[in-house]
């Protein structure tokens, strides 16, 4: 089993990074447009990213964990066959007037491409959030930096 | 052993990724200005960081392996505690009209703090490379983009 691992500093309080952790608007604002669902212990929140228009695929991830200002977990109950089973983990803590984020997407089975690409494109989304909690403005899908043509 | 993974397309040959890999002068404008050394198997490349205008610190990176328009390969021979006797590696092919980048950094021997820091921080590196060799203007260090308050 192995892990995809990132770090940030964002210049907020805890309690405004969990906001956009476990918020539809928050998540939304970061990470993509496209979110649907309720962030609940126990309930599903749909991810759903777009190309040319047409819905290409996504996420749906089981809220596993809840700890206010502290921790988000996910389980990814539907997507690419290799996400299924794999957890997605928030630890966020107060650092001065900075909340740290680390986050680990945990239980990949193997270290295929597929990993490599997810690695670079969640640093691309938690500098996301990053811009996002200090400045209001993220770039959440379709609007995200693109680490290959188109993607 | 866990591993940093990251992987990149950039539109451009394989060879042209080789040489920002393999130059002084290419090295210096995606990863840090302050790039000495020469990059022959065997020997040692320096990398240094600054901040508020004094030399922070850096990696010496030993060159293991280098294979044209394919793989790049370096030991951190020193830096960081944590760095020392890690590798890392660059896998280069041709994808159509792209250059896919594999990267790993290897062979950490806990998957400490820092360690989330530097996976989120080669990511920003890695597009730097990307806009460097695409665009022709990367953002090295001092002028790299900042994951945390002047980090």
């Amino acid at each position: 089993m192995v892990d995809i691992l990132h770090r940030v500093g964002i210049e907020s309080s805890a309690n405004d990074v969990y906001k956009a952790l476990t918020t539809r608007e928050g998540l939304a604002a970061w990470w993509t447009n496209n979110t649907q669902g309720e962030s609940k212990v126990g309930s599903v929140v749909k991810f759903r990213f777009s190309a040319g228009g047409s819905e290409i695929g996504g996420f749906d991830m089981k809220v596993i964990e809840l700890q206010p200002a502290k921790r988000v977990l996910w389980q990814v109950v539907d997507g690419p066959e290799e996400w299924i089973g794999t957890k997605i983990r928030f630890d966020v803590k107060q650092a001065g007037d900075h909340a740290i984020v680390l986050f680990k997407h945990q239980n990949w089975k193997e270290t295929v491409e597929f990993m490599h690409h997810c690695s670079t494109k969640w640093a691309v989304f938690l500098l996301s959030l990053r811009e996002f909690v200090e400045r209001g403005t993220g770039h959440p899908a379709p609007r995200d930096v693109k680490i290959h043509a188109g993607d």
